[in-house]
């Protein structure tokens, strides 16, 4: 015997998800435990890989297979494939080994045909019905398996509602459906140039190799992108007999929850309707029944649908979404899985089934997605006055939560108008570090320009505000204050509402709810503390975020990056002065304006993390970053610093750099100007020494090199640091302790490390650089030809979002191992926006990292994903 | 005892210059051969090394060491340090392990005092002798030790000269020597504020320093670099007893090669002068006799320095370089060293003394300098005319040869100029690919802007055309044609003259000579063949690189680069429209036109290569390199695509990318629009069909995919590569194999490479890419802050010159055994920049590539370098 394809439900278990995908194996287990399934078989994934293997096509042993399976559920059910008399009418459906609800096709009704029909209508005594099967199978197969879209016999079917004078499909009547049908079939050979397959086994091979191809449809790679799911999983196919919820009075069709999906709350939710199809609870003509009612209705029927839910329940020690049929009284199962939650549900599901003893603590943590938890942390839209309001456009999610606001076209408008008490939501062509504070006031930010990875996008996620980000349909005129989207124009003082969870972008006021952490959140995190073996630190460069991070959990600052401070009015004066001073003297009479400031920030964040661990980078953009280009604000800073307009113009276009991302930055600057890094190392140990004598905390200074690539850079300026600490400290006469470490996120400090840690203390992947230049391309570039990259299955996911292991993490395991070899005890770290990824962090954990840091909002998400690491793969 | 940092001459030898330095190690093997050498002792390099770990001391050990090893030189010599009656005078010089002339410090008659000076008037009964050598050595110590520079002191013998009344320094008596020595003494105090130190010891020791230090002041720091000396080496010291050769009419000084170093040929050459001490020789101003003068002047000594010469050739088995000193008609060897030669003469000397029989083919071919055979295929200056000029500016020596020409500051006006038989430099602020024609017809290159990579440079290069790049002296103004250097003005038209090999600019016509290649170049490069394990190819883009190559033993082309072709004036507006196009069809249309061009380049390529190897590179820089940037040029592109200028602007702004480096490039390109890959893969095969029906070659074309990352990349493009290719050679009925490959450029290339092997039948690494991306800056913008990496040593070689074997090469050698690891027999090459590097050469050779690909010109050093990297490190 050949390799085996097919199995029937009798014959799979709830453990074969891998092979019969999530459905397939429910369907079996509930088959196991006696439950009423309509019986049928599961073509497995495998099958579906082989599919792509051959070609696109259906191997003859695995037709063979089908076939050969479709007679032993024709045994079963006594009912007979494409026989008028005694017909066998099956659904195929879709299942994958992870859920991607709607995401992939499903036809009903198949086996039905010219001869069937009339014996459905002889065995049913319901022409009506008969004739309405078929007529959908034949609107289903055309759409799914022929590329016919449905919508274009919905012509049809309104031409004959039209001449009938009627408005409903209900109130078309058996003749009608029978004509229907007719012209179905003629629209369909018209089209295609073929007639209308009559025999059962080619429409179901048509229906199977329909299903596997839509694993490969464009919204499906789109939801696996998001979902991380591998596209060489596959999807298997489950072909069942049909069960008719439409068959009268005595039938119905519902779906459940055994606890509410919203809440969390334990009481059986859900809704059905009688005499009807699932595609009729969808379509929304009818409004199903809440399932409480059915107990009225139908006591016995819920008695045995709550028993089974029960057990199910217990059976699977998760909340469970079900799909039933009643045909003509009697219960049909037709899925059950564990049902998709909201954040609040999910912890209070987890908390509850712990509570009832039937899971443990273990278990409850890995019931929950970390990236869920973000949305407890952000305000949401009031949920009625979302249902009511359409999306006008839609762009990247590029920081959650939602927002509404009054439009503003800058940053300093944004000010004034947060400043007179508006709400605002900041509409930019695309944002620079200039906007920071504009971008600070407002309540969400929207932009025309820039990926998941740019300047709004990061700097938003960082700040915990609603962004959606490179919204290309907008036309802007900032300048005039107007934008345009989809034809609406919105005008500097509209309001319009973002969701920065979905993209959704609405040109109207919808009012939102804050954020509520509820008791199970601190209970559950706790949970999720006590296991975990990495610990979450935070980025964050001012004592707000750092306090913000605090409260969500961060053990420190991991990433505190200095250059984010010099952007702000006062300061960008003193900045521009060091850049332009043309000696070392003038040089250090700016950097010595600087000092006292960043002095100040450094105490504030020292006081805000209470001791706690802070790591500060120095100096790291190229420092044309902080020089105006817009020629007005030459002139102005020409006249500020007493310069002509041509001696800036110089200075720009003697630090013009073709690849910025690779020029003069990081240690790069302290190597030609070292006494930046004096000017750092004085602001951070003074600041230190300063909390130290006032709180009475035990700060240990951690000062952090960015863009090391060879060990004697690092030698260098850690000569630096050494010299200038070593000197402050004497001279205070305190003892304090101190680390210099560096970022490792130049691929040849990764394969150096060994050299490079007997300089370092620390090391901290900068995951964001290595990743952009192990795979040599810029983040603010690779937009232009990512999407090729995704929709031609190069890439399956955002090397930016989540660490490609493959490669960025070989660099990262390769340094690890390399720095332990020189210094056994190093500190090892990631500081990279893949440090608030779940599925990196895993990869963190496993690579024996101490620990990660995150963006303030995303550390509850790493402690979370830190602990489902650790209880999945324990280290010591 | 502790460690042993001094030397007797007596006690070291020739194989010791590791420890002794050059010049120690020869004094000491002369010593031991029984010549007569004045004795002394050398203090190590490791002392040097120590020096500076101790922070620029010397350690007392080492210092108390010194004076027990100057006692037992007082013995020997029967001198004593400081005693008036029978002073010890010594020389102290330095002496690194590899030769480094001029570069570092010499001091002489050390241990003169008020005191001893009036012995030694006693003892050579010559006070103008005593007085003078005291004078000199205030004068030196000054310079050397303290820092106070010998010109100062030429002001006071300037106006004793005028004072006396006298034009030489010759024409000056005893007494006014005395005279001097005081004044000397009185500035040195005014100037230093302390006494010229009386303490012979004290001397000695601020000499010995002195000298360490010497081998970190910037000349030789950068004399080191240029010739890949690693700082860590350090000088040794020698400290040896004062002979001289300004002690009357019986005495002289000379230097002599036992070959002659210009042309080879084997007879003594060299010159001396009597009554002189070295520096007299250098100052010039008496003329020396040629040595032979010396067989009549005083035949016995001649004999002697004839057979000590021809012993120590004989000894060392090359041509030497000695320096002598007659002391009373007796005759001391002060020197001997490998003589440096013009490449002409090394091969000569080479060849020769394999002839002889004093050597073998082997250690003939690791006798002369790869870098050297340069210099015989590019013309040279005329020797006489060149001495008489001055240069009036020098810049970096971007690529070799000399050339002399009248200026042109555009491509379009050289071209011109070359049309109407002139001889043309063209001078530019920095050069595009748009002057690649220019170039061409070019003597030589000079550029404003630009380092040794630069565009200019590298092209330069490749064409082997002489090339003088990023000269910030000069102000260029190229629409009024004109250019001032140094206060001198130049016009179009005007006569300049280059030297690439130095960097040397002249500012007048100096006549040049063409190369000539002697018969024992062809010879000696023939035993290089023989040996060599590594093949070498060649980087060409056209049938004329081409061929030079072949004529340069090239054995195939390692890279075409093909979008070198589409610059040309008839292509350039295909390339646009193939750019502009907003279809696939519209691309594939403007592709269809340079679908003949591509073939019929491919074709000139495999004719001139007579059917060796060709890799073939697809499509690499970004699409925006194409376009025009001038306004004008925009507008005049417009009209002849018959598009609107915003049209033409918006697509510039669409391609824009902040980081073209890292931006949509290589392969990336070909994901995007497969049907670039699909007509160059036509253009290749085609090609190689044509070319095979035509003349018979059994042509087996290699394709190479660039830039790719991730195997998903390769096997994408592969596959359009395959799907042409196959349908092309089975239409044709031909039987062709061909290959596919890929650079490894990029980082993630070299980490995965066991992935990517098993799609790439060959590896191409891509070594100036791969730089770039493993150090994480770009060759266009890394000049802003190399020179502080090079002043500050953290780098001390420029790694786009010379393989960076730590970091790159540790990639290069992963990918290897990676790629291995999957495909075992999969070919190794090379093509970047280091192919053509001798160090990195024999790096590449270690690490087992099959072959290294450079520049035509580079070709022949390729050759020897892989020869010397066989005979060191012999591989199977």
């Amino acid at each position: 015997m050949g390799h085996k394809y097919v199995y029937l439900f009798s014959e799979g278990n709830g453990q074969m998800r891998e092979l019969l995908g999530g459905k397939g194996a429910n369907l079996a287990e509930m088959t196991n435990l006696g439950m009423p399934v309509p019986q049928g078989f599961t073509i497995t994934t495998e099958a579906c890989t082989r599919y792509y293997e051959d070609g696109k096509t259906i191997a003859p042993e695995i037709e063979a297979e089908i076939y050969e399976y479709l007679a032993k559920m024709e045994e079963i059910t006594g009912k007979k494939f494409g026989d008028a008399s005694n017909p066998l009418l099956v659904s195929v459906r879709s299942g994958a080994r992870a859920s991607m609800p709607g995401m992939m096709d499903t036809i009903l009704n198949l086996g039905i045909n010219d001869q069937v029909v009339e014996g459905v209508k002889v065995l049913t005594n319901n022409e009506r019905f008969a004739y309405d099967s078929y007529r959908r199978f034949i609107q289903m197969y055309s759409d799914v398996v022929m590329e016919l879209s449905k919508k274009r016999f919905e012509v049809i079917i309104d031409e004959m509602k039209e001449a009938r004078g009627v408005k409903m499909d209900t109130e078309l009547n058996a003749d009608d459906l029978k004509e229907m049908v007719v012209k179905f079939k003629e629209f369909y050979k018209s089209e295609l140039g073929t007639d209308f397959p009559q025999d059962p086994k080619e429409q179901l091979m048509g229906a199977v190799k329909a299903v596997f191809r839509s694993w490969d449809n464009e919204r499906a790679v789109f939801y696996r992108r998001m979902n991380d799911i591998p596209s060489s999983w596959g999807t298997a196919v489950n072909v069942q007999s049909m069960v008719f919820g439409n068959m009268g009075d005595d039938s119905g069709t519902g779906v459940a929850f055994t606890r509410d999906p919203a809440t969390g709350d334990k009481n059986l939710y859900g809704e059905f309707l009688m005499n009807a199809q699932g595609e009729d609870v969808v379509a929304g003509v009818r409004t199903p029944s809440p399932i409480s009612h059915l107990k009225e209705t139908n006591p016995a029927v819920y008695q045995q649908f709550v028993e089974i839910a029960d057990k199910l329940e217990k059976h699977y020690k998760d909340m469970q979404d079900m799909e039933f049929t009643i045909e003509k009284g009697k219960l049909y199962m037709l899925q059950t899985r564990n049902g998709k939650r909201t954040a609040a549900a999910a912890l209070k599901v987890a908390c509850g089934l712990v509570d009832e003893g039937m899971i443990d603590k273990n278990q409850a943590l890995l019931m929950v997605d970390p990236k869920q938890l973000d949305a407890l942390l952000h305000p949401q839209f009031d949920a009625r006055a979302l249902k009511a309001a359409t999306p006008d456009g839609t762009a990247l999610p590029a920081s959650p939560g939602a927002a509404c606001g009054q439009v503003a076209f800058s940053a300093a408008e944004a000010i004034r108008m947060a400043e007179a008490g508006k709400k605002v939501v900041l509409v930019r062509l695309e944002t620079s570090p200039e906007d920071i504070e504009g971008m600070h006031v407002s309540e969400g930010i929207l932009t025309v320009r820039g990926g998941m990875t740019s300047h709004a996008a990061v700097v938003a996620r960082g700040m915990g505000t609603c962004c959606v980000s490179g919204c290309g349909d907008i036309k802007i005129d900032e300048e005039a204050k107007v934008f345009t989207l989809n034809g609406k124009t919105v005008h500097g003082g509209d309001y319009i509402s973002l969701d920065g969870s979905t993209g959704n972008i609405y040109l109207q006021a919808i009012p939102t709810v804050d954020a509520s952490i509820s008791g199970d959140f601190g209970r559950f995190m706790g949970w999720a503390d006590e296991v975990r073996a990495l610990h979450v630190r935070t980025n964050a460069d001012t004592p707000h975020d750092a306090a913000q991070a605090l409260k969500f959990g961060a053990e420190g600052v991991g990433l505190c990056r200095t250059e984010h401070m010099f952007f702000e009015a006062d300061r960008i004066k003193a900045m521009r002065e060091m850049i332009l001073a043309d000696n070392v003297d003038a040089r250090r009479k700016a950097l010595a304006k600087l000092l006292p400031m960043q002095q100040g920030d450094f105490e504030g964040i020292y006081e805000a993390m209470e001791g706690r661990s802070v790591t500060i980078r120095f100096l790291d953009p190229p420092l044309h970053e902080f020089l105006p280009t817009d020629p007005q604000d030459i002139a102005e800073l020409a006249k500020e610093m007493g310069l002509s307009v041509d001696a800036i113009n110089a200075k720009i276009s003697e630090l013009h750099e073709f690849n910025p991302m690779m020029g003069h930055r990081g240690c790069r600057l302290a190597v030609s100007y070292p006494e930046i890094a004096e000017m750092q190392t004085t602001a951070v140990i003074k600041a230190a020494l300063a909390v130290k004598a006032r709180k009475g905390y035990d700060i240990v200074p951690e000062i952090m090199i960015p863009l090391v690539g060879e060990v004697k850079e690092l030698q260098f300026v850690k000569k630096i640091v050494t010299d200038t600490a070593d000197k402050l400290i004497a001279e205070s006469g305190v003892e304090m302790k101190y680390m210099v470490g560096t970022m490792i996120e130049i691929p040849r400090a990764a394969v150096t490390a060994d050299e490079i840690a007997k300089e370092a203390e620390f090391f901290s992947f900068g995951t964001n650089d290595l990743t952009q230049m192990t795979f040599g391309f810029s983040r603010d570039d690779a937009g232009k030809f990512l999407g090729d990259y995704y929709a031609k299955k190069i890439y399956e996911s955002d090397p930016f979002a989540k660490l490609d292991q493959t490669g960025v993490g070989k660099m990262v395991d390769m340094a690890c191992k390399l720095g332990r070899t020189t210094r056994p005890d190093i500190k090892l770290g990631v500081c990279g926006e893949h440090g608030g990824d779940p599925a990196s962090v895993e990869f963190f954990h496993k690579t024996g990292l101490a620990y990660v840091s995150c963006s303030p909002f995303r550390v509850p998400i790493a402690r979370l994903a830190a602990a489902q690491a650790q209880i999945k793969f324990p280290r010591g």
